[in-house]
């Protein structure tokens, strides 16, 4: 016998335990069904990417992407060599850190897609980050984005898609915090910041929740950026900012587009279910980089982080293609929003055992698998108990947690004769013998 | 703008547009259909496993699996250290290589698991397989498997429930192939080769399609089993060898009992959906080194390859934990289902587009997002066109293929004033308008 290893999980990874996928595939049902209901269509694209897809698209995030191990000769290639291994010569794969990416590469790939490419996708991705409470290494999104237009329309719909999947799941108390990359741009440029700072700086501005105020001055600082500059920046960004109020503190034109374009669509989702849920925020900034317009973020009282955000970003496809394809998109976190509703107790009751467990005794196992059809015919999920055990002990394993059966069928030589199944219910007790092609419309009440 | 890359996915990966997932989740939806009728619970574990895990459970093939390198700081160690650096040293994690290990490790792991566990798990696998024809490096299996029980109706169900999947989904011409490990062994000691040429000895077997009869007779010879021995053994399996027929033709005990096995079994399956698709095949030997008792391998008339495979495995759980669990399951390839299905043509129809696309003219935007999201509270799937484009050319963007709207939904200053849209079917053309409210009961028909 081999020596014996740990079977848990490597960290930051779980198993989905059947009791867990009940949760996670009624939730992914829901977002699904909203999802198409708002004209999304799926697409799924592979774990591995070639490396160079995703190098450049991150930031400072760029080192939790999981890279693979070159195999065989290559591998053995680089270990033979006199030069200097590194990781660059180690790998040229990695696994998936987010959907947009690849959602990128794809509409660059593929000529024939519709013009106005409305995907979702649900599915894992990977980041080698350190786990923590409601953060896993490998993790699900559930993305929505528009590819082709910049009709302000497209940020409505997955606005309003993100805000139905919420409310459907039965979340109330959630608020949609919205900025704008060229508004931050423009308030950046107003501080004196120069524009190659552009990036560290909403980077710093990114941590103030986590870092404060203190934080974000250092991190400035420490980057090149004047502690005055810094200063301006974040009392320009101050929270009780308005709209209204930047109109007149800036005269820069970029900004001033972008609050009136954030003006114009905070008024516009008025009219759909994000109704009464988005505000502006001017602090928002969204650490991915490859953002251009619009950014967003959902905020749930009480939680510390967001359970979903996303943003315009006119420009990644154009750094894989030929041509600039604008697009914008939303992220929903699954794994937050199934911690929230298991803490918050926001599950219906999710049946999750068989409808029926046939038990047997003293029959030849031909009869048992011929109920077992004929059960299964009628559209029943059933389960056999597989061993010649005491009839009490078959019963007493339907019931117990884990298994959970709704009812139980016996089956004798007496119902053998008769032709029928002796049905029990297994919560309240109540029993009656029925023909086996009745069994259904018993069960189903 | 960066150096162009390429878009495609990587070598043996797929993306899956729409219509692939239209197909695939048809398919996907039948299997977990048919697996919960049998009484089948989800389980998904992780893509990632530690590397011991995997390590020593497939045999030959264990260099296909993908290792993830070191990354941050344990990398920098191995890369600046004076020690010779292998694989071993960069790696100790790996991409999950089928979804068996995975599950004989959470049965090991999980003490609360029902006593008879019976999973479902469909999630996709990765092997550094050269890729082919249905063959990919990266691909859904489909598994059921039942834990805790050496019963044959352990073996009836996983082999009923596949056999009911096949021909749901409309498989007419296949057959199960059935054999047995305990009958192999019988076989092979009979034939004379040493217990310690067991392994290879199956491995030789189990090329019996590929490379011929003289292939694995020089395979054979070359580890060190003599020309004689593994002509014995070969005749000793030849193709029309009955269980009859071996029933006096070996004297070995543990065959006997085999081969009393699998005529039960067979005569069991004939009260299932298996019935009339079972049968004894003394050349099936099942590549993975794991499997204990009776195997399994579905063919399709005119393929090449299996579309499914199993068997008994009543060891590998007991490498892992405490305690020896017995299993048996069954995998349904999704990749090589799919193939067969778009050849030969056995898809139904399956919808893609929308239910209706919104298309408006001279109205304002918040008009159309309240009229979507009244078409969407009736449960239909709702695209909006999102730019203020010529009416004629919204609509003939609606039914361009990849779109494939069913109607299109119009409104102007007319149909506001009125409440109505003005819909039309772009199949027939056929026109009419309705209040906004009646539109779903319009077009359900």
């Amino acid at each position: 016998m081999a020596k014996k290893v740990s079977t848990k999980p490597p960290s930051g990874m779980r198993d989905f335990l059947p009791s867990d996928l009940v949760r996670r595939n009624y939730v992914v049902s829901v977002v699904r069904g909203v999802y198409e209901r708002y004209g999304f269509v799926p697409l799924e694209t592979p774990s591995i990417e070639n490396l160079e897809i995703l190098t450049g698209k991150y930031g400072e995030d760029e080192k939790l992407i999981y890279r693979l191990l070159h195999r065989g000769d290559s591998l053995k290639k680089v270990l033979d060599s006199d030069e200097a291994i590194t990781s660059a010569r180690l790998s040229d794969q990695a696994l998936r850190y987010d959907l947009t990416v690849p959602l990128a590469r794809v509409v660059a790939q593929y000529g024939d897609l519709p013009k106005y490419f409305k995907r979702y996708q649900i599915q894992p991705v990977w980041r080698a980050d350190r786990p923590g409470k409601g953060r896993f290494r490998e993790f699900y999104q559930c993305d929505v984005d528009i590819t082709g237009t910049t009709s302000n329309l497209a940020e409505c719909e997955v606005l309003a898609a993100g805000c139905e999947v919420l409310s459907t799941l039965g979340f109330d108390a959630f608020e949609f915090h919205l900025n704008h990359r060229g508004l931050l741009r423009a308030l950046i440029r107003t501080a004196g910041i120069d524009l190659s700072q552009e990036g560290t700086a909403l980077q710093a501005v990114d941590k103030l929740d986590k870092i404060g105020r203190d934080g974000v001055l250092d991190e400035l600082d420490a980057r090149g950026v004047s502690r005055s500059a810094g200063e301006t920046l974040l009392s320009l960004i101050a929270e009780d900012a308005t709209i209204e109020s930047l109109k007149s503190s800036i005269s820069d034109e970029e900004g001033q587009k972008a609050l009136a374009e954030l003006e114009e669509l905070l008024a516009l989702l008025e009219n759909t279910p994000a109704a009464g849920k988005a505000r502006f925020s001017p602090q928002l900034a969204r650490g991915l980089g490859y953002y251009t317009g619009p950014i967003f973020e959902a905020q749930v009282t009480d939680l510390g982080s967001s359970i979903a955000g996303g943003g315009r970003y006119d420009e990644l496809v154009g750094m894989f293609g030929k041509q600039t394809v604008p697009a914008v998109g939303l992220s929903l976190g699954l794994e937050r929003i199934l911690v929230v509703m298991a803490e918050r107790g926001m599950f219906p009751e999710l049946a999750q055992g068989p409808d029926v467990m046939v038990c047997w005794r003293d029959v030849e196992r031909d009869a048992v698998l011929e109920v077992a059809h004929a059960l299964r015919g009628q559209g029943l999920r059933v389960e056999v108990f597989p061993e010649p055990t005491k009839l009490g002990k078959q019963i007493q394993y339907a019931d117990a947690p884990g298994v959970g059966a709704a009812w139980v069928a016996v089956l004798g030589e007496r119902e053998i004769a008769d032709g029928t199944v002796a049905l029990k219910h297994l919560e309240t007790g109540s029993k009656s013998d029925v023909a086996v092609a009745d069994a259904a419309s018993v069960i189903r009440g």
